[in-house]
């Protein structure tokens, strides 16, 4: 094997596969990635088993062949080099497998393992795409992903429900105390189609997905498997099994008490009141909503505090309680300046959403008083 | 007490003294700072008694009086607040010192402790005071601190030498395997004096001092303390007793073998050697000085590094290994675009100088090869 590429190209196309490099991993051929020149096409890939995502690298191809590398190392060695050509070579011969990094004055020879041996990607069939801008799919992930299970009891709540429904795409999560739900309104048709995304996958897609409108990612979709094309890289991730929660109808539109807030204002409201609450994680806010305005209060033995806040009331005066962390997750991921918050009673959910438009909603449990 | 401030004056002050907050310590009223507002003046104090901050507070002074309130938790809450004039006031008949809290619609309550608990800053007699820029003094810091002794075995080395000497001020540290100076001529005399200074006093102070060449710090010296005084603000800091180590003779002029060389070059070359010899930190690199140019090299069981660098050579050729951390800790801090490294021999250190000027040395020992 022998190609000469850019040493900006090569290190943009390690840093992304390495994000399906597993790095709690014993076994030596998991923390590597494999690179591969073949017919005109050179191509980097990681794969820990549940993610695997493959890049394209642009290199004129002088030999074919293929070596499986210590990714960690290989990235730091590549991260290191100057922005010059680099040229990466290995003896086909050679049974040590050892590959050859020169770039200016610099040569390294790193051991590294038969390719055969790295763990090739799921063959997937590719059927019709779904694409939607790039900007928009990081925008969703990061207005839900903080509301997956961390715990594993029930797996498929560690991931997120992705929906393709009545001309909308969904993205959804709930933990149990709390549920997000993001939607995005469709320009083309698609046929209806619903599947678990593990959160790591959606983390990792997170990093990789550009801010830029125009630039699309495709998605495909298998029983097992989804498929993110971007950028000239392809991520494979396996689905989480299971049954995902019925969401529709936890986000009634119903309620007995519902204000109007300037989002800023309560979530910096609350994240102070949470301050003195900050020693046990159980440590409830109280929020009392009466018609001359809201008081949030918090009181600990760390000390007291309290927060008024400027609403407008709809409906009846309310007293609930919150775990802070909660309510500030969602008011932090939100972009409007005025939301709404609707409640029913002291014992069920809040509901959060826009003031205008209908893209994000989250709900959250209250924490009962005695 | 009641005094009332800006936001912004009460955060700086607040992260100031924060420095002097000790984080590790059991008694709590050492995690405090105190607050005291007196005739026409208001501080903040944090001490941890080896290391005391006082810095003062532009406010209006309502009522006198002092506090000493959990550090951590005053901080927080200061740097949430809104951007406004906050109030902070104690019933001073009160028996349970509660510290209030108020910003436009905030209100807090915190419990704290009697002033009287709090650790007083040593009085020390002021005499005529070392100014010298900000800029300098913080620099100077930079270039030296990385090789003060991290083992307490001689605790004089866990601290850096001050010297006034000669018309010069001088930082010196050393670890046992290495060796930094820094030299600042100063414009006007000042009486020859030395001590040493704690590393960790000089972390926080490098933390504090300002970029700008026009602010000016003032130092006094009193046989068991230094004091800083600058922007508003009081260092005292604890020195460290004991010897400290004979430096000017271990920086020779003489060598067998003199090299000119670029220095990030030189730097960057050794980053990447290094990179093949990380997984111990006791594998050297290997350094070959020829008529043809320097070839450094490493080779571990992670596979191997070759890296050429030009130079320019004066004396014998050479053959000598090196802690590449050592070299990169030194190489990395220096600004000079060229530099010169002398040898004598395998076995004798290096000296790493400036190619124009004296102002920082560094020595280091090389790693005997067998």
């Amino acid at each position: 094997m022998k190609i000469i590429c850019s040493q900006e190209q090569l290190q943009l196309a390690v840093n992304t596969v390495l994000k399906a490099v597993s790095s709690r991993t014993t076994m030596s051929i998991l923390q590597c990635i494999l690179l591969e020149a073949g017919d005109g096409l050179c191509k980097l890939v990681g794969n820990d088993l549940e993610l695997g995502i493959e890049s394209m690298l642009d290199a004129q191809i002088l030999e074919k062949g293929a070596i499986a590398i210590d990714a960690k190392m290989f990235a730091e060695i590549v991260r290191k080099l100057p922005n010059q050509d680099v040229t990466l070579s290995m003896s086909n011969r050679d049974e040590n497998h050892i590959l050859t990094i020169t770039c200016g004055k610099s040569e390294f020879n790193i051991p590294g393992q038969p390719a055969e041996e790295f763990v090739p990607l799921p063959a997937i069939v590719r059927n019709q795409p779904l694409r939607i801008p790039q900007g928009e799919l990081k925008e969703m992930i990061r207005q839900t992903i903080f509301s997956i299970a961390i715990e594993e009891t029930r797996p498929a709540l560690t991931g997120e429900l992705l929906e393709v429904k009545q001309g909308n795409f969904h993205l959804v999560s709930i933990d149990g105390y709390r549920a997000s739900f993001r939607k995005l309104p469709m320009s083309r048709e698609f046929e209806e189609t619903s599947c678990i995304i593990p959160g790591k996958t959606l983390n990792e897609i997170k990093n990789i997905l550009s801010n830029e409108e125009d630039d699309m990612v495709a998605l495909y979709f298998t029983g097992k498997h989804v498929v993110f094309e971007l950028n000239g890289s392809v991520v494979v991730s396996r689905l989480l099994q299971g049954e995902f929660p019925k969401y529709e109808n936890i986000f009634t539109s119903d309620y007995s008490t519902k204000i109007h807030v300037n989002r800023k204002e309560l979530l910096m409201g609350i994240e102070r009141a949470a301050l003195v609450a900050r020693e046990s994680k159980k440590n409830p806010i109280k929020v009392s909503i009466q018609d001359t305005g809201m008081v949030i209060s918090s009181n600990t033995e760390l000390g007291n505090a309290h927060e008024e806040i400027d609403i407008q009331l709809e409906g009846n005066p309310l007293e609930i309680a919150f775990n802070p962390k909660y309510m500030i997750d969602a008011l932090k991921v939100m972009e409007d300046e005025s939301i709404v918050l609707q409640f029913n009673g002291s014992v069920n959910p809040c509901i959060i959403h826009q003031e205008e438009g209908d893209l994000c909603k989250y709900l959250i449990l209250p924490i009962r008083l005695n």
